[in-house]
């Protein structure tokens, strides 16, 4: 049966971005890949048109797909919406939690071909492939209860960070799973000198460590991962913290390679029904001008034909493609320097297309 | 009156650094400072020795003491202790709250000397010098209600992120004041696009920034704030935000000098009492050996003078003596590289000495 994959642009450059990896999808279709592709509104675009960052037709077509490409939500138009509800933020947040897309896994990989890009120094950073693997549907994020409200005469805002041993344990498995596909190490994050929450995190991950002896699992504090992470990242091979923790770490991971428009990342369910995105952000002070990088979302898609629908075979093709475009010495100006050629968006994903 | 000063070693290299701290402050004296030192024990000492890592006595004296020295808490020994409320991490955290020392400023500035321990390029890190004001004694750290507890036949974890509007206030105050003292910037760092406490707290900054009107206020989401201080540290003057999120990007901050080894810390109430103590941990591994560096450690003496002494005078002086030493080439093992001159802790603590 005919896969189906939705397309769900958003906002700032999204519309650009998954333009071209929809290039790239119809190019794997052409090469004979059995899917159907539609669209959706989501984020500030689902509120300017239909009054909700997701609305309900959207999310019926999310559940209906085997796969979800996303581009990017959010942006200043929508940052002062009284109704934190209806901001293109819980857009995302809702399609995480009504798909259950509990597994998000972000890659931060160094191009050897940009290695320059980087902020640290080249024997720090060179060949680094950190896999962090990061809660998505838990945590803080969706503790209850939250708010603000009024306590002995003045206002207090809270938020329960809280885990049950279940979605501890689903979220551990995956990262396992994915050591033992990588380098065999496992560092879980926590905070279990301070937080009870992650006491729970740090015993469920050592019950786990038996059934994946190959695994070495070791674990760290935050603060001291944040740390590591600038002074030694070639250290880690696959990282598993929680939703927050991960939020934050992911990023300083990701900007360790120097081109966050490169990186894709991954959102998995139990049933690997996945949503894609690229890990950048809706750039709103660039959309529109074809200066956004679309290898991230394009390389999203590489994710998406390996997690989601069976296909690694093209999800290495469109991974050596990109990787040729980059021998090539095309650049778009996220990552141009001098002696690179700088293209546009349209231009990027056009040569990735003639590559593949 | 005499000042009363409450010196407290601790763990692991804890009590060889705060040595060499003492001998600065017995030379201070020797200038003129007003002062009176006592020792007392906490952490694993504590618990060692009265079975708890904040004994009542030492409690007590910090309470009484117009500021203390610290030198850090924690190891291997105590970290299967099966009680939390045990751990070394306790007594630090328990001096914290019972103090009310709401106000941690952690400076991350680089030492021109020492510029190649940087992992960071030296264009990207060069003439940092970044001020983190981190809330101390409230957030999720402290918030109630917390634990581990059965719910629909498995166990849950969780803590609670809360803050109240004054909590924000007092920390906002601190740090629009230490930004007017600088280079008038403030950045407040939350996640207002998912946490309610967080959308309290940039409320409360936005409402005191009108009475600050020679600082410029900003707001960076924490995901945001990490990749930032990776891409571009030296965009930041002081950084302002809560407990947790203040605990990651200190020391994500620290660590862009390479060396955490001289970074110090004051922890400070309403009434300037304060505590004192290195950035970097008990290291433990290195205890005993007189490889430690206490340059930290005795940066923090001169925290102690400008801030809860009133002498800044003396405390220009010690930073002065540091730099002296670092242009001697005089170096511990942490920041020693080839052309420099290795030397153990207490001959920088000697040589810090002659040249105050
Ligand atoms: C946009 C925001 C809600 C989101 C998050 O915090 O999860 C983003 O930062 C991310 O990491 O995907
Ligand atoms: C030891 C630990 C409890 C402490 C903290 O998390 O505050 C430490 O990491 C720090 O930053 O001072």
């Amino acid at each position: 049966m005919s896969k189906k994959i939705l397309v769900l642009p958003g906002d700032g450059i999204g519309p650009e971005i998954t333009a071209e990896a929809v290039k790239i999808l119809n190019a794997c279709r052409d090469a004979g890949l059995d899917a159907e592709l539609e669209e959706a509104l989501v984020g500030g675009a689902g509120f300017d048109a239909e009054g909700h960052p997701l609305p309900e037709s959207t999310l019926a077509k999310a559940k209906a797909a085997d796969a979800i490409l996303l581009g990017a939500v959010g942006g200043p138009k929508w940052d002062t919406l009284e109704d934190l509800s209806k901001r293109p933020e819980k857009g995302l947040l809702g399609l995480r939690k009504n798909l259950n897309l509990f597994g998000n896994l972000r890659p931060a990989l160094l191009y050897p071909q940009l290695a320059e890009a980087s902020t640290l120094k080249p024997e720090v950073v060179s060949g680094l492939d950190i896999m962090i693997v990061r809660e998505l549907t838990g945590g803080i994020y969706f503790g209850q209860p939250r708010g603000i409200e009024e306590r002995n005469g003045e206002r207090v805002g809270f938020n329960t960070y809280v885990y049950a041993e279940s979605e501890i344990e689903r979220i551990g498995r995956v990262a396992f799973e994915m050591a033992q596909k990588r380098g065999k190490k496992l560092c879980s994050v926590d905070k279990a000198n301070v937080l009870e929450v992650t006491i729970l995190w740090r015993e469920v991950m050592n019950r786990l460590a038996p059934e994946y002896p190959d695994v070495e699992l070791t674990h760290m504090y935050v603060d001291n991962a944040a740390m590591q992470l600038v002074r030694a990242p070639k250290q880690f091979d696959v990282v598993v913290t929680g939703n927050m923790f991960g939020d934050i770490l992911s990023d300083a991971a990701a900007m360790l390679t120097g081109s966050i428009g490169m990186l894709p990342s991954a959102s998995l369910n139990e049933r690997q029904q996945g949503m894609y995105e690229p890990c950048h952000g809706s750039a709103p002070d660039i959309a529109g001008q074809g200066l956004a990088n679309p290898l991230a979302t394009i390389l999203s898609v590489a994710m998406m034909l390996r997690y989601s629908l069976g296909e690694p075979q093209l999800a290495a093709r469109i991974e050596r493609a990109v990787g040729k475009v980059l021998d090539q010495g095309l650049r778009t100006a996220d990552i141009a320097y001098p002696g690179t050629r700088q293209v546009s968006t349209s231009e990027m994903g056009d040569a990735v297309l003639a590559a593949f």
